[in-house]
């Protein structure tokens, strides 16, 4: 190959022409920063620069001939490729120049380029036949410093909580046996009680510090010490100390709250019945008030009646017991009583049957049982009544009239179940992400080729694909439950609206973990199938995830009737008439059809814009408002029955319940990320959204397409740009999972250290 | 309401016009068919059949009031619906009409319109405020007839089989210490061996029948026993005893092969390594030749290079170990040797180091280990040389001069394993799929409506559409690896292509059991994480079946490679030379572009037909073979190594891999199902095979909209079809999993019960 064409100051360009032009990606603000560099260079000629922008037309890009003379003459070089340097690519192009120039000088202005086109060693190092000394990472951010950016506000708390459980007692370990798994987690809860960590959302007055953020701040730390733990813990102080905090005054504060929180009462939150798992409204248990003895008389009536999966079942002394409340033989809905289960000698009371439910895919160091009650009497005190209480005369009082109104206001006490549900599965993704990737950067796989090294499994685009954006999403859903919490805790009165958002989002995330853990099982191949690296216990452990604390397809139902009610309509209600009533009117605003221009876009810069992503999923959620209320209204109009309306669009409800909580995610996440200090990490932070917005909107990318919002050219476009971006992760992706803060003891699994 | 405006005749008509109506679902050929029925209709009046018809036009349909009122006259008339009757709705329209006509008398033509337009009583039933006399499932087919229809050659031995397993040695129960399960395991495949059952597959001379394809039919048997025995005999009678009985001759068959039949030899298959899972041909074990003593060396050399995840290493006395052969100091390629493991005492042999892999998310009953070799000498005589020997004076002498040629005819024994795998994988989706319908038939959920009876959970859409595609799915995929066996056992000695073909098929047959369990275990809620159940086992001893026995993204990629270089590269030879050279010049047929009017045909008749199925999938496969080819050859062209040029399209390799086997699994399927005798099974087999096409082609659907080979329009109507045909399958799903023939005392979940 004859280098006499080439002058030597265009010589160290050759490289950045050669990356350039072996991939086809470059688009028209890349082409414009690559011609600015040029223009603003002193040290080229004119006629240098205009062969050099003759090389930069998209129309008629460089002949293959070129582009293969040019790889040729950087082989012939011998210059070395170190990934570490700071400008790899420029730093390689001065030692490809020097080769053939030797008094050439370095020509700072390719450290731009290579800044502002964002490539890095990992998109060019296979394109070259020369020896390259690689980096697995990049230092360029810190994970402790992601780590306080995305948990500032709890940083501390966390950091102490994470020694505490330094303690020996949270060692992972292999255990089969259910009784002996029970045990072991039985004092870990114990120990946490100790330390003051089970009241942390009690008042101060109960050992607490009245702050239910920071109780779910901590809550995912326990993931990694061990799903059953984590479940247990919820159970004891969030669902049974829960509902005596919550639905319970302070005569049963003052009896049970420190107790629970010390774990000197151990107690079950008894709601779930056999036959009814999704209809809390429809349980059958009764709750019969005797005005004579001014007591409660609990019941299960029948075969299937009987309480259901209740965790802490065989442990607990008491239960939180949730019952058709009937008073004067009149029903006054569901309400929660605490009914003393066994005594001090850990034996049933008389009425009391409980069964063990055995063992089950996961969680087995959690005590699920049956509970049945026969004729069970309890003081009328014992009835949880700060929405509804019983007077002297035996009348049913309650300031919350409609009795639909006052049911959900008592079951909000699940919410913060449910976003700490969603926090847990998060957590075992966070931690099979942390697991496999880490394995993926020691692992070498065969390549066959003359290169003397075997590749890093992270090093494939297959497994890039794989594993980066979820780590992408994990991110953006750990700021949304934070979010999510911390507008639950500071909500007025009235819920509604953020009880429908988390249902919605506890389905999307719990689901995400389920399909993330998956992943990384099969991206460790045999290794992820041992139980020694935990990721097969955190996916049989999450797994019930998706259907328990509200069955994911329920909850996205719940979702899209709140989007057609406007959150106006009671959760659960059935109300298939209350929403319909809502649908009649509003959905009047005409839908914008989508410009050409816009669905065929595909630069870079609108492709990254979080504009683009929010536009995208407002758009398909407003489609489906408005399309699935036609067709509600349609069914009604033509005579069908509402439910049975409801019932044919099924399907479509839970689409839109799906496309709010996608919606409402990349909203929050963005909030959240434009409010950080402009730097590295803040633009990281753009980065990671724009992973997770794609490659949602890729995920769904049929519907888009079939509503005109992408042209196929662009849809395109978002695959190869998600398949980008999760290449540009890479050099930084052992940081971002470092950012997810599992602290190094609960870090056990042999493939990852 | 006004009937006075309609005739006698006419009354009849109205509930099947409600039913059209209420939904839009009508295409034009079903309008024909309503057409027609009129009129040929002679109870009606001309005038009645122009105002029938004036409600059959699909651009002015008639109007929401007028359709409410006929609701409201069906819901007056108090008729009956009874879902059992031969033709419910014309029966149903009978009863209505005579409430306003006592003395009118039935009208038969309407029976054809129920007949032809495929409505069943789960598509209207909801429609009307009448009461419904439901039946929870159709017996329309039989489940043994589908059984017989779909394992006809090898029915009469399943059959015998599933008695044998009536032994009550196979008796499910919960075992979770790996010890107690493997005892148990064990026993299990000795009392196979002692029925004779282990041999199978092996010559008559050692108690077998010769037919592969019995064995392989009898195989998913077990898997409804347990996951563990499944594998256990896998390794013991298929890898092991295969080996043997494929790579070994007279000499080997004649000392080991009925021994290994009746278990008095146990023995393990030792080819996986720590640090070479997908890349047998790097191992590193070697077998080094020795002629003074006439024996081999068999040693470990390096810390990652023992041998890793080998089934029953535990309990084996031998192992058949692959090794590089080096005679005279030079590599002769990968051979297996026949290596003593342990004495009779059960004792270690010298030089040899095992240890337990210990506990895995699932095959808890399958004694998994490492094994080190220290020098380990071997007479000569073990080296299983069918495809290659050491003659007297030392040399190594082979039929097959080219060593790739070698190696993979060698490597042909894992073809079977492979089959094997996949139809354990696809047994436990089936017995997963009946699980979860059977509860789904039992199981009544809240609807909050005023009906009396709460739904049957298999009536809500959104379960029809996660569960019955995929009972399609599986009898799709049943019949096709049936095909696969079948290919394998009467290829001729090139089997590359078959090889190929497997490869591709256990890839996204293991990955759709992967998903379809975990859709059943979700589907089931928490009863589906109770381990009576059993979904839960199925799932974690099927998870390891994506990434062992070849992981799907390498076996996929060997599958794309086999497709660009028209099946004559050898398999995983990493031969990328070898493919691009064929990829020179041979996609130069012009790729049809897709006619507009095509694009957008949404008939039923034309979704539904195996034409339009196999057209799809095959322009796919031919886009992504063209597109790849074209890729990899202008990276190519532009210098970039031919490794890195593929490394650059792994994707898309994975894509035309999955293309290349959907394509092929369609075919086979339709192929076996026009061989049938015409009639309702052939019916409901096309039926089958429609639901599976266009969920196929459904999932795919970007892609099919990228390519402009679907328009939007098209594509909804897919998604339309897909949960129409749901629906239409309905009332047959109890019978079509009794199809699967999994026997009742396979059947212990309590929830299917």
């Amino acid at each position: 190959m004859d280098i006499s064409n080439y002058s030597n100051s265009i010589l160290p360009y050759i490289p950045f022409f050669y990356v350039i032009w072996s991939d086809d990606l470059l688009s028209t603000s890349e082409i414009d920063v690559v011609k600015t560099a040029i223009e603003e260079d002193n040290s080229l000629s004119n006629s240098d620069k205009q062969q050099l922008k003759s090389w930069l037309k998209k129309d008629s890009p460089p002949k293959n001939e070129l582009v293969k003379s040019w790889q040729q003459l950087i082989t012939n070089s011998n210059a070395k490729l170190i990934e570490s340097e700071v400008y790899p690519l420029e730093s390689f192009s001065q030692k490809v120049a020097s080769f053939y120039c030797k008094n050439c000088t370095a020509n700072e202005s390719l450290q731009n380029i290579e800044l502002h086109l964002g490539i890095q060693p990992n998109h060019y190092n296979h394109l070259f036949n020369v020896e390259v000394v690689h980096q697995a990472y990049s230092d360029r951010f810190s994970g402790s410093d992601i780590d306080a950016i995305v948990n500032a506000p709890f940083l501390q708390e966390i950091n102490t909580f994470k020694e505490f459980l330094k303690n020996p007692v949270f060692k992972w370990d292999v255990v089969r046996d259910k009784s002996k798994a029970r045990k072991i987690v039985l004092k870990q809860v114990q120990t946490l009680a100790a330390g003051g960590w089970g009241a942390l959302a009690y008042p101060k007055a109960y050992g607490g510090t009245n702050n239910i953020e920071s109780y779910a701040s901590i809550f995912e730390q326990l993931m990694f010490v061990d799903g059953s733990l984590a479940i247990k813990f919820g159970v004891q102080f969030g669902l049974f100390g829960g509902s005596i905090q919550n639905l319970g005054r302070k005569y049963h504060h003052d009896n049970y709250l420190k107790e629970t929180g010390e774990t000197k009462l151990l107690g079950c939150f008894a709601m779930t019945e056999t036959g009814h798992g999704s209809n809390v409204r429809g349980i059958k248990t009764t709750a019969t008030y005797v005005h004579e003895t001014q007591s409660l008389i609990i019941h299960t009536p029948g075969k299937n009646d009987n309480k259901e999966y209740i965790g802490n079942a065989l442990d607990s002394k008491m239960a939180s017991v949730f019952a058709q409340l009937i008073v004067g033989g009149k029903n006054k809905g569901v309400h929660a009583i605490l009914v003393p289960l066994r005594n001090e000698k850990h034996e049933l009371l008389p009425g009391i049957r409980i069964e063990d439910n055995g063992y089950k895919l996961g969680l087995n160091g959690v005590d699920n049982g049956k509970i049945w009650f026969n004729q069970v009497m309890v003081p009328v005190v014992n009835l949880l009544d700060k929405y509804g209480q019983i007077d002297d005369q035996g009348h049913y009082q309650s300031k919350i009239k409609n009795p639909n109104k006052r049911f959900f206001t008592m079951l909000g006490t699940l919410v913060g179940g449910r976003i700490c549900v969603a926090k847990g599965a998060l957590a075992g993704a966070k931690m099979s992400l942390t697991i496999a990737i880490k394995h993926a950067l020691q692992r070498r796989q065969f390549n066959d080729s003359i290169k003397v090294q075997e590749d890093l499994l992270m090093d494939y685009p297959s497994h890039q694909l794989r594993l980066i954006p979820k780590v992408a999403s994990s991110y953006v859903y750990h700021t949304v439950l934070q979010r999510a919490m911390h507008e639950y805790a500071n909500s007025t009165e009235d819920k509604r609206r953020i009880e429908t958002q988390v249902a919605g989002l506890k389905a999307i995330i719990t689901w995400f973990a389920t399909e993330t853990i998956q992943e990384c099982r099969e991206a460790c191949g045999g290794k992820g199938y041992l139980l020694e690296n935990r990721i097969a216990d955190l996916k049989n452990d999450t797994d019930i995830f998706t259907t328990f604390e509200g069955d994911n397809t329920v909850l996205l139902q719940l979702a899209a009737k709140g989007v057609l009610s406007d959150f106006k309509s009671e959760l659960n209600a059935g109300g298939f008439v209350s929403v319909l009533k809502l649908i009649g009117g509003r959905f009047t605003d005409k839908l914008a059809t989508i410009n050409p221009a816009y669905s065929n876009k595909v630069d870079k810069a609108h492709l990254y814009n979080p504009k683009f992503h929010l536009h995208a999923l407002d758009f398909r959620l407003r489609r489906l408002t408005d399309s699935a209320a036609m067709r509600i209204r349609g069914y009604i109009k033509k005579g069908i029955p509402s439910y049975q309306a409801f019932l044919k669009t099924q399907t479509h409800l839970l689409a839109l319940g799906k496309a709010y909580s996608e919606v409402l995610a990349m909203k929050w996440f963005y909030e959240f990320t434009s409010k950080l200090d402009d730097g590295l990490y803040k633009d990281l932070l753009y980065q990671i959204g724009a992973l997770h917005g794609l490659s949602v909107i890729r995920k769904d990318a049929t519907w888009f397409l079939e509503h005109g919002y992408l042209s196929g050219t662009k849809s395109k476009a978002i695959r190869q740009r998600v398949e980008r971006l999760s290449t540009e992760l890479r050099p930084h992706i052992n940081t971002l999972v470092d950012g997810f803060g599992i602290p190094q003891h609960s870090m056990t699994a042999p493939i990852a250290n």
